[in-house]
């Protein structure tokens, strides 16, 4: 986590850059803002997430030798703009919706203010981290829901890219997940993790017990036995002969499972293993999640539909230059205006409403290009930077903590149709002011 | 690209190699192969990628003192583990497809031989990088042959992770993108780059033609120009006011484009602007490109769908032990039993099988402990890394190279059925003598 981040950047932005160093246009102070046009596939909701990530990240986004003497030898821009980039830090201000949020279409998730120059070169590195990890969050939240209280584990970082499997397991733990199977976000983002063992070691030994007596040995009856190698009644036979009714768990990875698990559970009861937990692991999204509510699981782990955002593995956010100051020291709002992509100028100040029992209402939608105006709703935007200092309560291990903590308030405002798992309209109306 | 990736791992991985060491099984010799079961989304082919990265990764899969004392800390394993861990150089041996392959369902991608101990750590960071791969490979090689000859550019880093942006635009390289728009991949990977301005660059300008004059003046007449912020035609006319009938391209990123696309053609050839390229971005997937097929497009430029791999953002591929040594020295083959999810065991080796015209016609993978057979096929093997030193013609830039043209020889092996765009069977049957 420290290498330049300069780089992680469409080529454009900097021939931008170049073109509005010559001509003047560099220095005019902007407004850049972060919005979905849309939710992903008929979502009621989406949760934002990656800010505390992207905040270290532009950090980070420095151009030191080897990032200036790529540029040059590439003539991707001028000596003159090179020069500049050399002195390069971002030194405006962000504000946005906390990491833990949730959203809706039109929201304006995040709003650089700088000049141009040090704005439209954040483009790419903005979308990127916010794109993935809130689409990941967004298809987590949905499995927490369905998991009802369930524990449910992420590990899925084997189909993701292995960068991105730590950021999606940050974003789901964020979302509510209480567990991963991935180290390094462990080791950097503070989340627990977990695993005892998968079908190779079974396969390994010389028999099925033999792997149990051996990973019972090491991690003790509490540990979680993998009972699916072979026959699945068998496996769990030997799984208590091995470890005693006291065993801590089974994990079935295989099979049907709404029909497997009522099975297991009796046989466990049946020798007397009543506290043996059983988790399941196959191939699960959420709609899988849903239809095993009636049946004695104990937790759920999620792999390939969580790191992939189940169907919607980029949120569809785009960062857009919504007012820039004239020469003349004013503030315009500016949007494209041709077909199908036309967007809503000016910088914005959203509230969330909230009737007297405190669920939420509509996302509203002021467009300013001055003060907030004052409301009866929830403000949503924070200060995450300012004057190119993140806020140190946003990143880290301590603000993946505060992110979960603040997702599960924003969470409970929601209306009850947010959380029906078909497609449908957003679950409330962003309405522009 | 420095940092340990020893950590990119799945906790089960360590919990397994601590009892393998207890128990002594660590130390059998072992096969772990890589394959899907299916090709995503009834594709006809799939593209191997990632294995260059792999190989460069696997020499940076270290615990250094920042992973060992925080596996101390969270008593992930036993302090004779961690001594183990602390000595760890992966020092067996990897075979596999080339990098740029084609693969089927069953096809033995890559084959790591080891004591188990040593390969059963790899599974996660092995399946991370060639399932992210070769998903985005698979996809991009459906939009190079839909695009049929036109150039085609990769643009959707905003919508990845912004790691997984720079691994994406290699494997579209790979797969015969032409370039990409992201600077780091680029630096790293020796990928073109490409890209010119936004709508915010027209947005930060009192006028278009302003925005326009100074794109002209920065970049020359041979830039491209983007010139649907406001309306087209007035976009058009106002460029080749500005560049003249020498201006290199203009670029569409909105709007109904096969009927838009003819219109911009007939303007730009009214205006003498003959020899003007159009390039379009909005949206784009294989069956988008392959509707503008009759329109007079120049080069295309493809985001959302190439990085998140066009409905199947990860390939699949499982990681499986499939034969061991036992303490009297005998190899035997392993597999899991149970339903669903049974496989071949084995060490196997693929040949892919050609008629007398050179097109494939099966794939043929031979089940074996020992050496592979002679045949008429083509082998698709080769040893990707021995003793733990990888074959430096498949890594950095120049494996980027290599697998590009390797990939487009055995793209040509095809038969013509692989390149449907319609979900169906395989191309080739893979079978397993």
């Amino acid at each position: 986590m420290t290498g330049s981040t300069a780089l992680l950047t469409d080529r454009y932005e900097l021939t931008m850059l170049d073109a509005s160093l010559a001509d003047g246009t560099y220095a005019r102070e902007s407004v850049f803002e972060v919005f979905g046009r849309r939710l992903p596939l008929g979502r009621r909701y989406g949760v934002v997430a990656g800010t505390g990530r992207l905040l270290e990240l532009i950090n980070r986004f420095r151009f030191g030798d080897a990032e200036l003497d790529w540029l040059r030898a590439e003539h991707v821009v001028s000596a003159h703009t090179l020069d500049w980039l050399a002195d390069y830090r971002f030194t405006g201000t962000i504000t946005g919706y906390r990491e833990g949020e949730v959203y809706f279409p039109g929201s304006p998730i995040l709003t650089v203010e700088a000049p141009f120059a040090e704005g439209v070169i954040l483009e790419t590195l903005v979308l990127s981290v916010l794109n993935y990890d809130s689409a990941i969050a967004t298809a987590a939240s949905r499995m927490v829901h369905a998991a009802a209280g369930r524990p449910i584990a992420e590990m899925g970082s084997r189909r993701a890219n292995e960068d991105a499997a730590v950021a999606a397991t940050r974003a789901a733990f964020i979302a509510g997940f209480s567990a991963s199977s991935n180290l390094e976000a462990g080791r950097v983002w503070g989340i627990p993790t977990m695993g005892t063992a998968a079908h190779a070691f079974t396969l390994l030994h010389d028999t099925e017990e033999e792997a149990f007596r051996s990973q019972v040995a090491a991690m003790g009856v509490g540990t979680t036995l993998l009972v699916d190698t072979y026959d699945v009644a068998e496996g769990i036979e030997t799984a208590i002969r091995v470890a005693g009714p006291e065993l801590g768990g089974v994990r079935l990875d295989s099979g049907d499972l709404p029909k497997l698990v009522g099975k297991v559970r009796a046989q466990l009861d049946a020798l007397g293993a009543t506290g043996t937990k059983i988790t399941v692991t196959n191939d699960l999204d959420e709609y899988a999640i849903a239809a095993l509510s009636a049946s004695p699981v104990d937790s759920y782990g999620v792999g390939t539909s969580l790191v992939t955002g189940s169907g919607a593995p980029a949120a569809g956010m785009v960062y857009k230059l919504v007012a820039h100051k004239t020469d003349e020291g004013e503030w315009i709002p500016v949007a494209k205006k041709s077909d199908g992509k036309a967007s809503v100028g000016g910088r914005k100040v959203p509230i969330r409403h909230l009737d007297s029992s405190g669920t939420a209402t509509a996302e509203v939608v002021h467009v300013l290009t001055t003060r907030p105006p004052r409301d009866a709703g929830r403000e949503l935007l924070v200060t995450l930077m300012a004057d190119g200092e993140a806020d140190a309560s946003f990143v880290g291990a301590g603000g993946v903590a505060a992110a979960r903590l603040h997702n599960a308030k924003a969470i409970d405002e929601l209306p009850e149709e947010a959380f029906r798992l078909g497609a449908g309209d957003p679950a409330l109306h962003t309405l522009f002011v």
